[in-house]
């Protein structure tokens, strides 16, 4: 994937990628094949090191987005990338535990362009090693006696909490007169943004900055989650599979009322009404989830989708100025957080 | 189950677990309450709390044998019980998440006597209800500041990853010349343990008391998890569905490597022979499942199991009484554990 972004965004923004992936990644392998060797396999596969056979793979690993993150801040506010190293880690494997869950419960076949763990392994071994990449997380962070350790570990033990929350909720949504678009916001400030304030923040809790910058952090966090998860959003209808990695329209195909859909399953006027009524029709044919995607297009869900996103990155780009980082570290996570959203998976 | 108790061994030892319901079940209630609704929910139905209509119920809660023994050895050291509520609470959170997972992971169809969680509630919500109640357990360790905070919230993790890796084990686990018991007992270290090893230790983490009665004690829950574990494999083939809660013979008809079942597939003779020709064939009727538990009876499984089941019992009361806890601590604990592994579930 560092080829990738050396490719679309030059030179300066390559540094931090390669730093990210050496700083953090030896330190998931070590972590991760210290594990009992049936989840160091499933555990290694996910993470894209090995292959379904266990033979050496460099395909599939994660962009490793919320690590990148959190060293960028911990560069704005003076700190090496070594000291948040372990907390870095832990809210990749942390991030990586919910992914694994989440393709269990979502029946979900692919991920990153390959075969889920749980189609691979079986659905038992593959909770467990979900399990087990939450708990080594949870090390790591406990195991931590850095400046501001006990702070980083409530927030991690706060984050996880919220995540499984957010991901409760989500299975509970239904649309309904307006209330549908509010718990949409509540569950994505839980499942999308709770990992990402507690990248931003950590770094902060570290250099022991004052509130006002982990507030400021913290907002970032939320509003660049609802700007990355309605993207994702909109990438499951519109997107290209091959920059997500997951097959087109696998959220409509479950009928899981994204935000596009509940904007557009809300609106009045004909694409609305007859989407409503094609809606709970059981059928998954291409050609059908078509004419969903394109009712949902034409009663307004994409566009609406695609304006509120843009929304809630200019407010996280807006509460990052307020945190009083370096310029430059400013910078770089001002581009960190359009790539982010803009190519999201 | 109070009354169980209180029917069958007298009023000294009746103080104990009401001290425990009545310091645990409260936090766990409020904690529980305070999720997200529908977690909230299915962790309460998993707990006993409420039935699968949502209405209060009485029936299905656990022993809190984890948090009894925790405040036995509290009492031992000269703490109150409120002094380890929130680990207490937390390492029963804990408990019932693995319990929630393994019923997934096993396909196991009745907890404690009512339908499992994922049979009333589904798969997925049932996972993110066992990511819900470890996380919860997590927050109240982490949250506590405490005496020893650092160390119980980091003995905790240990005992998390370490029982992830303990279920996976089981599920590895093979029939072998020799390697079989002792990758068993590797397994039971792990997945049984663990808990149990927290939950003596911690009240000891909290007294600051020296290294040596931390080791007397962490020994004590080695042995006792490992006693308590082969004890529940007995029971599995010959014990009582009334007092397990369980249906009998669920590991036999799933041909799980259980204690028994490894000795008598490794004993030589007319019995072991005939077992292992018959284990390997797909029928679950009854009476081939009889068949499979005389023959493992009669391979010397049965009292093999019942002997090193005490042997560790023995050995969980000696390291015990190393821990140099006050008399009366001591003389309940050995009931305790006694009590533990003789009515195991």
């Amino acid at each position: 994937m560092s080829t990738h972004v050396a490719a679309s965004t030059g030179s300066r923004a390559l540094l931090s990628p390669r730093v990210v992936r050496s700083t953090v990644v030896p330190v998931i392998r070590h972590q991760v094949s210290a594990l009992e060797p049936t989840l160091a396999r499933i555990c290694g596969y996910h993470l894209g090191f090995i292959d379904e056979h266990g033979d050496p793979s460099s395909g599939g690993d994660g962009k490793l987005t919320r690590a990148g993150l959190m060293m960028a801040v911990a560069d704005g506010v003076g700190l090496r990338p070594e000291d948040v190293q372990s907390q870095a880690a832990a809210v990749e494997l942390l991030h990586n535990a919910t992914l694994l869950h989440d393709d269990i419960a979502d029946t979900d076949e692919l991920r990153r362009g390959r075969a889920a763990a749980w189609k691979v392994f079986g659905v038992s071994l593959a909770i467990h090693a979900g399990n087990a990449l939450q708990a080594l997380g949870l090390q790591m962070v406990v195991d931590d006696s850095g400046p501001g350790h006990q702070k980083i570990a409530r927030s991690f033990a706060e984050a996880l909490s919220l995540v499984h929350a957010g991901q409760a909720r989500e299975l509970a949504l239904r649309p309904g007169p307006g209330s549908g678009t509010a718990a949409y916001e509540q569950m994505v400030k839980e499942k999308a943004s709770a990992l990402l304030e507690f990248s931003l923040a950590t770094p902060a809790l570290r250099a022991e900055k004052p509130e006002n910058v982990l507030t400021a952090l913290r907002g970032a966090g939320r509003h660049l989650g609802i700007a990355l998860q309605i993207s994702n959003d909109v990438e499951d209808i519109w997107g290209d599979p091959a920059m997500t990695g997951k097959p087109l329209r696998g959220d409509l195909k479950r009928r899981n009322l994204t935000f596009p859909v509940l904007v557009a399953l809300s609106a009045d006027g004909p694409a609305g009404n007859r989407l409503n009524r094609l809606w709970h029709a059981d059928s998954t044919t291409e050609t059908h989830l078509q004419s969903l995607a394109d009712l949902i297009d034409e009663a307004g869900g994409r566009h609406s989708a695609q304006q509120l996103s843009r929304q809630h990155l200019d407010s996280a780009v807006e509460h990052l100025g307020r945190a009083g980082l370096s310029p430059a570290a400013t910078t770089e996570l001002t581009t960190l957080f359009d790539r982010i959203v803009n190519r999201a998976a």
